[in-house]
C-alpha cells in the first residue's frame, strides 16, 4: 500500500466515522496541521501514532506501515521558483497546502481565504536555538455562495 | 516607464541611498510588506505616497506615474494549482513572494526561512467584517554559510 | 468512490434514464449550472440533495457520499494567467466550463457559442451586500454541420 | 510600430490625459469592451476611428496605422482546452480578458470579480440571424484591502 | 464504456472483420472522414447509424451508447496557437488528424503525405449560406521504405 | 538583417503601398501562398525574385539578402504530435499557417474559416512522379461581427 | 492487445528464451534495427514475419495481430525542433532511439556511445532513385563502470 | 561579443563573401561538421584557427575572442529523454544539428534527409583506444518542390 | 514484472524484514549507493547478486529477472540543462538521486542535507586510467522538526 | 547594472587579463567554487572583496555594487523534483552548476566529468555544529576529442 492509497482510505473513513481532523490530532497528541499533512502522506508517522490512527479508523496494519514509511514529499508540479528564499515558501505550500485546505474547510466550511482582502506580515521571533522567521497570512474567509 | 523598470530603479537607488525598506514604509506610513510589494510593482500606489517615494529616492515623475498605474500582478510562471482554496495561497506567494524575500534579507541578512525546522498553524480570527483565516508559517532562519 | 467516478456514473445514467440536467436541477430545486457543476464534482452537494439525485438515478449510497465530499476543484491544466483579476475569469472557466458545455448541448444540440460573432459586456449591479460585476458573453450558436 | 507598442502608448497617454476608456469609446461611437480590446491590439480598427483615437490622445500616424493593421489575436499562453465548445470560452477570455480587466478597474477600482461569491447562467436569446448563447458571470466585486 | 474504449474496440474489430473504413462509411451512408472521425470518438453518431455500425462489427449496445454520446473533442496536447484564424486550422487537425491518418493508410498504405514536395492553396467557394474558405494541401505520398 | 526583420518590413511596407499579396505574387510569377510564406521567412527566395520584391516595395539590398537566405522554418512552439503521418500536417500548418491567415484576410476580410461548419476530404491524385495525397478543408467563412 | 503490450511481451520473452535481436532479425530475414524498431511497435510487420516472430517466442495470435497493426509512431515527448531539416533527425531518433539502444547493449553491453569522444560526418551517396544523405555518428563506447 | 553574435556575423559574412563552409573548413584544416559546429558556437576554437577564420571573413578580434571562448553547448530546449544511452544521441543532435543542417543545404540545396525513405545501422568499429559505436542514418534527399 | 514493480516490492519487503540498505549492500559485496540505485531500477544487477537479493528478501524469480534486465535509467522529468558539462551532473542526480535520498535517511533519519549551510569543492584525482573529477557537496544535516 | 551584466563583464575581462579563477579566489582569500559562483551572480559579495575584484579586473564601481547586491539565485528552469531531500541536491546544482563547469574547464580543459565511469558516495562527517552529509561524485574526466 502506498502512502497515497493510505491517505485516500483515511480520508474517506474519517468522513464515515464522523471524526474531525482535530479529534484525530488530539488522539495522537500532535499539532493539527502536522497531523493532517502526515496522514495525507507528507511525513513519516511514528509507529505508536500510526497504530493509534489505524485503530481509531478501523484500518489494517498495511495502513500503519504506509504511514510509517519515509515519504516522497510535495504536491505541486512544475513552475517552482528558482530562488532558494522564495522556494522555501513554495515548498511549504507544496508540502502543507492540502493540509491547510482541509483545516480551512473543517473550521470554516466550503470556501477560501481571500488573497484580496488580505495582509502579510514578516517578523523575527527570538529563539535560543536560532531566531525564527514568522510569516503571517491574514485573509478574510469567503464562503462559496451562489 | 513600466512598473518593472520603476521597481529596478527604486531597488538600486534604495541601496545607494542606504535606505531600508522599513524606513521607506515609515515615510509613507504604510505596512512594510505592502510597501515593498507595491514598490516592486504589485499594487497601485496612491499618488501622494508615490510622490513621497520618488522624492525620498530622488527619482522623477515617470517613476511616480508608474507607481500609480494599475498593475498586472503576479511573479510565478506555470504550475499553478487548480483548486481555488490552495490557489489563493499560491497567488499570495506570487504577489508577495519577492516582498517577503526582501523583508527576510533586510531583517536577517542573506539566508532563508527553513521549511524543515518549520511549523504551520491555521486559526480563525473573529472580525465583524467577516471572520478571517490566519495562517502562520514559523521557520528557523538559516543564513548562507560556506 | 471519487467524485470523478461519481460524475461518470451520473453522466451515463442520466442519458439512459432520459433525464435532462434541467429536470435534475428542478428535482433538487437548484440552479441549472450549479447543479451540473456540482454533479460533475465541482461543488459539495448538501446531503438531502445528494440523496435525491441518487434516488432519481437509481444510484447507491457511495455516490451520495462522493457528492457530499469536499472537492478539489478545477478542470484546466497549465497556462493560468497570473493577474488576479484575469485569473478569477479563468478560474470560473475552470470550475464551470464543463457545466456550461453540458448546458449548451442540452439547450442547443451539438455545437458551440461562436467567439467571432460575439460580444462582451461588463456592468455593475448594485447589491446591498456589495455591488456585483456582471459579465455577459453573447455569441451566436453554431451547430456542427458537415 | 507594432500593435503592442501602440497599445502601450495609448495606455499611458490615456492616463496622462485623464481620459476614461468610456470617453474614448463614446468618442468613436463603439461599445466599451470592443473599444478597449481593439486599442489593446485585439481587433483591427476602422481607419476613421483609428484617426479619431490618435487625435484624442495626440498620437502620430504610426499609431493610426498600427491600430488599422490586422492583428494576431490572443493573450493567453499554453494550457488551452482541446474541446471546441470549451475552447471558445477560453478564446473569448484570451482575446477580451485584458479589456474586461480594464473595464472592471475603471468602473470599480482596484480589485476583482469574486469567483466564489459568484453565479453563472446560460440562456438562449432568439435572433433571426441564428439564436444566440448568452452566458452571464455574476460575481461580487472585491476591492484590494490590506 | 467511454468513447475511447469504443474506438479501440471498433478499430481492432474492423481489422479482424477485414472491413475498410470506406465500407463502413458506405454502410451508414456518411462521408469517409466524418465516419472515421466519429467512430474514433470525435462526433456524436446518430442512433440509427451507431446501431448499424455495432451490427456490422458485432459489437454490443454499450458501443452504440458510447458512439451516441456527446464527445469531448480534440487529440492534440499543448502548443495551440493563440490567433483564432490559425487556431481553427489547428483545431481541424486536432479533431480530424487521426481520421486523416487512417484514410491515408487505407488508400496508400504505410507512409506519409510529404510536407516538402507539397503545395497549398486557399480559394473562395461561393455558397448561398455564406461563402466558404477552401484550403487544399497537396503533397506527394511517400511510403516507408527501408 | 534577419528573415524576421525582413518580414516585418515587407509586411508594413506592403500596407503603406496598398499592394495586395496577390499583386506581389503576380509580379514575381509565383503561387500566392508560396509567395506569402516565402516573404514571411519560410522559404529561401531566388535572387531575381527577391530583387523584384525589394524593388516593388522600395526596400534595400539587405532585405534582398535576407530573403535569399536559407531559413530556419516553422512558427508553432511545443505540442507537436509524434506520429510522422500526423506530424506532416502539423508541419504544414507550422510553415504555412501565417500565409494562409494572410490569404484568408486578403480575400475575405477579418474573420476565420469555421471548423464547425466544416468538412474534410482526402483523395488520391495520380501523378507520374508519384501519386499525391490531396487534403481539402472546406469551412464557412465567419467574419468578426460584434 | 496494443503494440506496446506486444512489445513488452516480446522483450521479456526474448530474454527468457535467450534469443538475441540479431537472431530474431535473421529468422525473419530483416535488417537488425528495422527488426527491433518494428517489434518495439514502430513499424507494421508483414503478416508472415509477425507469425514467425510469434512462433519463435511462443506467443499467441494476439501478438501477431498487434505486430501487423498500423502504428502511431514516436517515443519522444515535447521539445521537437520546428525546422523540418532538423526535425527529420529528431524524428529518426524518436522512431529508432530505443532500437539503437537495444542494439548498442546487445553488441557492447551496458553503456553508451560517447557524445564527447565523438565525430559526425555528412556525405552524399548517389542513387538512381535520388541521391541520399548519409549521416554518420562515430563515438567511443563507454561502459558503466563504478 | 557572445558566441551567438559571432555566429551570426560569420553566417552572414560567409554568404556575402561567397565562401562555402567546406572552403572555410579546408582553410583551417579541420573536419567540415566540426568546423561548422564550432563557428556556430558549439566548440571552443583554437586561437590560430580562430584568427584564420576572422581573417578569411574580414572580421575583428572580438570575433576571434568569442570563437576561442569556452561555450555553453546545446540548441534544443525541453523534452530531453532521461535514459543516458538515448540521451547521448539527443545531445549529439543538440550540439551538431544546425551544423548538419548547414552541411545538407551546402551539398544538396534546400531540402531534407527523408526519415521515411530511410534506414539506420549500428556497427562496432574496433579501435585500440576503445571500440567505437558507428551509427549511420541513410535517407533520401528530398528537395523543397512546390 | 517491470523494474519499477520490483523496486517497490524490494522497498517494502526490506522494511518488513528490518534490513538496512547497508546490510543488503554487504550481502552482495557491492558499494552502498550502487546497490540502492541498482535495486531501485537504475542498473542491471549481475545474476548472482540479483539471486542473493531475492533470497535475502524472500522474493521470487520474477524479481531476479527484473533486476537483471537492462534499464531505462533516469528519474527526473523536464528541465534538463543543455550544456553537456552541466548535464552530466544533472544526469548523476537523475540516476542516483533516490539512492542518495535513501542513504541519507538510513544514516541520518528524516531530513535533508542543507543547501544553505553548505560548501562545494572540485578537485583532480590522478588515475592511471585517466584523471578523475572529484566533486564534493558538504552540507549540514537538518532533521524535520516541527 | 544587473548581476548578470556584471558576470558577463567579469567573465570576458578575466579572459583578456589572463587571470584564472583560482588567482581571483586567492586574491580575495575565498574558496574557489564560492568565488566563481559569487562572481557569476549567485552570492552577495562582501564589499571589500567586491572592490578587490573590480580593481583586479579594472572594472568600475557599478560592478562593485552589482556584486554586493542580494541575488535572485538559481540557473535551472523547470523540472525541479518535489521531494525536499532530492530538491536540495537540485538546488545545489542550480546555484553552483556553472561554477563547477568553470572549475572543471580551468583545471582539465574542454570536457566533462563522466556520469558513466563514475561513482557516488554519501558519508557522515561529525561536526559540533551539527553533523554533515558529505556527498562525493567521482567521475573520469573526458575531453572533447573529435
Amino acid at each position: 500500500m502506498t502512502k497515497n492509497e493510505a491517505a485516500e482510505l483515511i480520508t474517506s473513513r474519517r468522513v464515515e466515522k464522523n471524526l474531525t481532523w482535530q479529534q484525530i490530532a488530539e488522539a495522537i497528541d500532535s499539532p493539527l496541521i502536522w497531523t493532517i499533512a502526515a496522514l495525507l502522506g507528507q511525513h513519516p508517522v511514528p509507529e505508536a501514532k500510526a497504530k493509534k490512527v489505524a485503530e481509531l479508523l478501523d484500518l489494517g496494519p498495511q495502513v500503519t506501515s504506509a504511514l510509517c514509511a519515509q515519504p516522497y514529499r510535495g504536491t505541486l508540479d512544475g513552475g517552482a521558483p528558482a530562488d532558494p528564499t522564495i522556494y522555501r515558501l513554495y515548498e511549504a505550500l507544496s508540502v502543507y497546502g492540502p493540509a491547510i485546505k482541509e483545516a480551512i474547510h473543517e473550521e470554516f466550511g466550503d470556501g477560501i481565504m481571500s488573497a484580496i482582502n488580505f495582509k502579510v506580515d514578516v517578523t523575527r521571533r527570538p529563539d535560543p536555538d536560532g531566531d525564527r522567521v514568522v510569516l503571517t497570512f491574514d485573509g478574510k474567509f469567503l464562503d462559496y455562495r451562489w
